[in-house]
């Protein structure tokens, strides 16, 4: 290829979104990686972490150093909450673009950020400057985007999932209900002890119904599509698998519609959204490994409440690989490139 | 105890519901296994299809006989949908209490449940004789019933959780939704692709979502409840897990209430069910293998919209355990008798 | 009965074989829990740790008190290594029956002990008076003993496997080979990466292959049971499942002999051993929950390879459950008392 | 690239070998899918039965053709054992490379194989043509093949772990062991009992003790590589997962051997061969989805027994990757062709 590669770094790396950030860029074809960071971890072979890329990452981890990442085309933080923040500032004003996988870009109402996350932000003035990175609403800013704030997983899957139906004006959007489950890699590569298999496994159970972080963030989104303020009641569960979300959608019809044909017409021209035949019901295992989104819309009973079942890989169109599609959007490279693995199934 | 032991028979049985009855029947005070029929497997040894039963149970399959099944004093109905409808009559008619743990008895409107079933009922005037068996709402007709219809699954976890909401009133009786996961055990010891671990493991997918037997069930129920029609949206999902349901409900508020109150109020006095204090989530994990179901009621954000969390192992509360409790109360035993099993855990 | 209730004490118990010891001795019919200690969680409710005891255990965890142990008839130490031998002492003393669900008072070399715990034991003295709590073998000392060491969960499968093949010294002492599998709860309710269900699900692995504590353990059973040094080669697996051992035994014959009845014979009065039909294969789910080791024994090929498969649930026959079986000849109770809970299949 | 594209036919197909070869086909640089055939689903776009392949795979099921078939230049059977015999002869004649991922080619002794396999062989002089894939052995005569052998999965993975030691001469021949774990899918898409979630998940056992089809298979690769007869016990055990082959092998050392030098030394310039640091323990997840066998050997405690780990995917390296691989070798591509992709983890 003509084309010279991108030169990629990473900062932190050592947690789920990193292992599979590095899945997926050892398989592109325009990208080299330069350099990952992990304060704890410095100088343990990546490999030595994540035998799966025994052989095909060469690399260390390395101290945070500005100059290794600033000499970088591009760099993701595939770090903890509050990381990016700190840190991304410096790379902004070095001209390196910036993908956060984390979610310190992602609210733009800092005030509102501040108290789902209970820390003080950081660098407020990026946040007005990031770009949402949801490539099948805001592709046009992503390309110009210095700074893309990567969507959450379950946020990935319910706006993709409710976008039709609440762009074009069909619902109640008062009350929304997005009953979502999800693998427990969301909850990443921390030691705790609800996520233990002998806890987790053979089991089942909702979380954080009283508030998640994740639905202002929905909320946010949503409310972009309709211009004007939703309202969503967000129930994530547990459900006891590695990877895969599950979002079942609910919204009450306020006008006829021909949903099937809405949602086929919506993303007719979107690489990584598959809208299945009337009457399926996608699996998560159909998307494992894979940066592709699946979604089937439902009308139960001829009854006046549209269904929508949306499945994701929570760590590829939900995290990683959406923030592979981003970069190639900003670097003017073909959207699905190094993105075209196919799911593993059985 | 003085009193004399209960004559069981078990018509079927070589299913979950099956070996499951006979693990609770062996723990049991007061009952003797009598006999329990397969045509398939006449003459192998129980324990020989269920190692669990090894020493526990001597007892072989035998050829159905109706001799030996009305010498009983009760006989459980552990077969597929549309045996206990051509087997019940004589049975009744020699005055044993038949507890039918499949779904023929269960639906009042028999061409409904023809509609539904896809068979002829061949036994319509027994179905307006049955009890529906759960104790919570029907514990007085159980008592004196002579044939029981003992509740699905999904309809336990689903009535039990929108009881309080619907008996008293407070909620919007048009827009129910049940959004429900079950684990693999509920669709049976039937030799199947999609449910062979190589298929269901790590993936998560909703199913019969057009409409699903258990629909019409729920809605008489809660129709009895409330005394006036309801309307359901039931969406049910399949979880990589073996057993448990989590059912969560969805209903909008129409008058204020103290959920809470009128949750610990309700099932004050019921053995089975046990209210969590507020903020909690069930876990299906914490009633495996135990005849109960957990419940926990939540509010989300101050919103109207109610949202309940309930739990129960499909195969005790959701099944057979439920059997012995309608069977306690028929023969007038302590409700709890040979149902005290701690559930599993981990 | 008129025999009065046995007073039992716990220390720690916040682990998976104290939630264990709960759930059998809520169901024992001559057992009174008195107390359950635990430094770090005192003053929580037993039941919101473990939510499938609600209901059934009203106690919360105190912190450890001398006077209310020693009011005790029998204390369990449910504890990581190290902390039995630091407090038994005081027990003894008082007249109290000690029962260590951890290592302990294991091994009768106290260096070996120090060598492979890495830690200087607190409690050489009791070492010798313990007893090894492994009733098919011991069963004559155990209902004298003061004090007993409750066999490690690999020990109980693989000594039980072993026996009759040892004992009547058919079989290759120098090169006995165990190839044992373990679902993860026996590694214990601690935060670790490496039992996340992200890391263990859907996955397989040895560890611990170079050299694991309960090799000298096991190898001191053997030896006992053949009045000789033996060697062997242990090789544990993590299973990705929640319970269960299955120890795959290698024993190269030296001598013709019916195997088959060696062991039907041997384990033909001992109410918790089940020795399987010529042929089985027994599997881990038919002692889920269950005080069994069921076993089989093969001879493939009709070459000089005994294979012996033997099966236990780790945290009922291989800890907690064991655990009680020694009380109970301790005390001079059934032995099967409060330990006849049918395995949970499926 | 130059090179023209191969064209591949599949017979078979609707199992996991066919879908897993589909998923690494459509991502070969160099092969074209002409056809795939099944006798029971033709007329089915291939993409409805494995919803991973949507937008992947364009094709349908199709009536088998031989006119279709031998239009390519390679055919992979991908059926249950019994009909590549009958359907090789005429692609062998029509100069159509085939490689069977079933069994009928494996065993060079045809009376031995009929024995095991309970069927008169059809084609028997095609079974001395066929060459045996195992290209870490037989590279050479694989470059030449007009029929390839595709090694069972089992047999992969032992003869892999084994190669060295016996090779080398360094270990007792008459005492092999092969204790090996299987995930689910080994036992293919077939709706049976035994491999349902709910009998399958939270469990182990072993199977086929007294006798497995994989026996003679290791044990002719064996006695080529060591030229003499070999002897071996055989443990195929089922693990709660859907991919994955951990065989744990034991062999007595009759020599002094550095064996972490002899396993690296053999594999060295093996691409799909990773042998790991001394002291290692490989994951079968660290190869899910890879065309890779990694391996580790042990010698514990200074004693005489060699312990040996090798894991491979059951369905990539243990059966279609390996046979993507021999087609490379024969057609005279990189043999890495198609076959890079980076295991999944977690």
């Amino acid at each position: 290829m003509a084309k010279e590669s991108i030169k990629v770094g990473i900062v932190g790396g050592t947690g789920y979104t990193g292992v599979e950030l590095l899945r997926l860029l050892v398989q592109h074809p325009h990208c080299e990686l330069k350099v990952i960071t992990s304060r704890k971890e410095a100088g343990m072979p990546v490999a030595d972490m994540f035998p799966n890329l025994r052989g095909r990452v060469g690399l260390a981890f390395t101290e945070p150093s500005r100059e290794a990442l600033t000499a970088c085309d591009v760099v993701f933080f595939a770090t903890p909450n509050g990381v990016a923040m700190s840190e991304a500032r410096a790379l902004y004003d070095a001209g390196v673009r910036v993908i956060d996988i984390a979610a310190d870009f992602r609210l733009k109402d800092v005030t509102l950020w501040e108290q789902w996350y209970k820390v003080r932000h950081a660098c407020p003035e990026l946040v007005a400057e990031a770009v949402y990175g949801l490539p099948e609403v805001n592709r046009e800013q992503i390309r110009g985007a210095r700074i893309v704030a990567n969507p959450g997983c379950y946020p990935t899957s319910v706006q993709l999932g409710f976008l039709p139906l609440v762009e074009s004006g069909v619902v109640d959007l008062d009350h929304l209900i997005a009953d979502a489950k999800s693998g427990v890699s969301g909850a990443g590569r921390k030691a705790e002890v609800h996520t233990l298999l002998a806890e987790a496994s053979d089991n089942f159970k909702a979380y954080g119904v009283p508030g998640h972080r994740h639905l202002p963030e929905i909320e946010q989104g949503l409310a972009a599509m309709a211009r004007r303020a939703v309202r969503l009641v967000f129930t994530p569960h547990l459900a006891p698998m590695i990877r895969g979300i599950h979002a079942t959608l609910y919204a009450r019809m306020t006008k006829d519609a021909d949903l099937q044909g809405l949602f086929e017409r919506r993303f007719a021209n979107e690489p990584f959204v598959d809208v299945l035949p009337p009457g399926s019901h996608p699996e998560t295992r159909s998307v494992r490994g894979a940066n592709v989104c699946r979604i089937a819309v439902h009308q139960p009973g001829g009854g006046d409440m549209a269904v929508v079942l949306s499945v994701i890989d929570n760590l590829v169109k939900g995290a990683s690989g959406q923030a592979i599609q981003n970069m190639n959007i900003m670097f003017g490279l073909d959207e699905t490139s190094g993105l075209q693995q196919v799911a593993l199934l059985p």
